[in-house]
């Protein structure tokens, strides 16, 4: 089903930020960046880049359901590749969810658009019946995903795996299959936080040795990078998050294999929690759009590298603005920096928009770089 | 209907920190406090402290719908004092909503159980068909409910009369009747601010005049001090913030009577704004969970008041670690300091943990005094 017709060399055109320049191989730019490292131009992925605002997606959307697209390595395969053909953005991530882990522990999931479980972690018994997971086995398609898209991604992008932060992941198990609430939601884990801190961090527990399990699998399989999604850590003031999130990432990042590429950690709306994460273990934390790069470099220090953090709106604006928003963002970015949103694409966000986005990255970067 | 049974001059029992302590009226402490003066004790209020979790409110709610009692002064009376006898709390605030004023826009509204909008003023015909306010026409019985509530809580506690910020006010107009996605949701408002920068300052500016008419005409009622509540503020990046919610909240401060008491701007979610809140015009700045006060204050600087900023989810711990958890937050206020929650009371919160709540703030800030 991949389509193996992959952009050649110049996958943007005509940009000045042809890919290879510098001397560097395209395929290194992403990771470079990630260490820090000097880069020929901003390299550039794009959150949920694989997804609905591509028609191409959309028409594989209305044959399969999202969980079939995930589970058939040869159709996350294709999901997976369609933005690098179409926008030629510097990273692939794979296609998936990082809900899939929740099924083998024994909790059911659809999705109707958004996730729906089952039922609610939200008590001792629950949190005891959640069976250990072999990842290989029950997750093996993402393994078998990877190892394909390593084949077709050779020498033109690097590929990142990524799985949610076990606090992300305890939050919507103790939510369970509770109706959203606008703008809010993931009450019932807090609350377990403040009231049952000891239940809280026995599910915590287990979802860590889950985390470090899947995402070592990813690593083995071939994933040059991961990225760890703390969706829903913005939620928790600075003292609860260094109790019940952070150590357990820590401990995640701890037990990945020693020869493994960076680790990205994103925690959504985590501007507050900034000068805690230079320790949380990762290589480069990534930032939404509600902290300028220059306000967060300043709270994080120097040592990691930053990935971000254009406002997802911002694709909405007409070519000139979005070019001086991304100019801003590269202005304010010191040290690695890797380019992204803030935040995943809107889906209807318009295709040409998300290219117009590469190609000002790309290009504003590289005269940027030439002038330093 | 209002129950003039008011508690006399100690509605929380033995506490040290009995009213009218260190010569200052009781009326008067929370007031001083947003000016910065010297108090006896670190006055509170509660964000929603009149609603669900209150069975009294639970037993008008079963008679009567939520726009009802909003709409009825002897209802929103009534429900507006439950917590003052209750709780003992040193300010009571107006049972409303901050979408009360849409209706005469004409917007049709209704609650089921959160609002829901007739339809989104999402393009240029739907803003310019939006009605010009005669709020003391429209809103009438919010004035009437401000007149008797003044009349009930003389010398026993100051009233707040409240609006939302025009920034919020438009993110639920131009959203409309959608449906809310878990956590997130009001995208439309910022890609009209990125798209159709040009429209959203016409609708912000039609909802400046009506907000800052609608305080007004609540000043000249009574109320002794309004918030405006920017529940939605925090979605935007600085450089949005600036340009779409804060030029328009500072005309609504400067166009409020010259004798008017203090005003607390509250943006939930708004910890990467707060370098920008000293500008806005008002007294006091309301400080989500998110940020420590500490923190906030170096953000913010000296000049105003801050309130704040207990998790509404630390009420389900038990009394020994909310006891803590006020402890932190009062060691690390300085300078005018109202204590409150960092957003709304949940529904399901223990009113003994309300009231244990009153009496932790009242009992260790004045013990804090003492010991200064």
């Amino acid at each position: 089903m991949p389509d193996s017709k992959l952009p050649g060399s110049s996958p943007h055109g005509g940009s000045p930020a042809a890919p290879g320049a510098g001397g560097v191989p395209r395929e290194e730019v992403f990771l470079r960046a990630c260490r820090g490292e000097s880069v020929p131009y901003t390299p550039l992925w794009i959150m949920r880049q694989a997804g609905r605002y591509l028609p191409e997606y959309r028409a594989l959307k209305d044959q399969y359901d999202f969980l079939t697209l995930c589970k058939t390595p040869e159709l996350a395969t294709e999901v997976t590749l369609q933005p690098i053909r179409k926008l030629g953005v510097d990273a692939a991530i794979l296609f998936s969810d990082i809900l899939v882990p929740l099924e083998p522990m024994g909790v059911g999931l659809r999705f109707d658009p958004g996730p729906i479980l089952s039922h609610g972690i939200d008590n001792e018994a629950a949190i005891d019946a959640l069976l250990p997971v072999d990842v290989e086995e029950s997750c093996g398609f993402v393994m078998d995903a990877i190892r394909l898209l390593r084949k077709e991604l050779a020498g033109v992008a690097p590929l990142i795996g990524f799985a949610g932060g076990p606090f992300t992941l305890a939050a919507y198990l103790v939510d369970g299959p509770k109706k959203p609430a606008k703008g809010g939601g993931f009450d019932a884990v807090v609350r377990m936080a403040f009231q049952r801190p000891d239940l809280l961090e026995r599910l915590m527990s287990h979802l860590t040795t889950v985390t470090a399990d899947y995402l070592s699998a990813q690593i083995r399989a071939g994933a040059q990078a991961v990225q760890i999604f703390e969706s829903w850590g913005g939620i928790l003031g600075p003292r609860e998050f260094s109790r019940f999130a952070l150590p357990f990432v820590q401990e995640v990042i701890r037990r990945l294999p020693k020869d493994r590429g960076p680790v990205i950690y994103f925690v959504l709306n985590g501007g507050h929690l900034l000068n805690l994460l230079d320790d949380s273990g990762a290589d480069v934390i990534g930032i939404d759009w509600r902290t300028p790069l220059d306000e967060a470099r300043r709270r994080l220090g120097n040592r990691l590298a930053l990935q971000g953090n254009l406002d997802p709106r911002a694709l909405y604006a007409p070519p000139e603005r979005l070019r001086q928003h991304v100019d801003d963002i590269l202005q304010r970015a010191t040290g690695g920096h890797v380019f992204n949103l803030g935040h995943g694409i809107l889906p209807d966000t318009p295709v040409e928009s998300a290219q117009a986005l590469v190609e000002f990255v790309h290009t504003l970067s590289r005269t940027g770089i030439e002038e330093r």
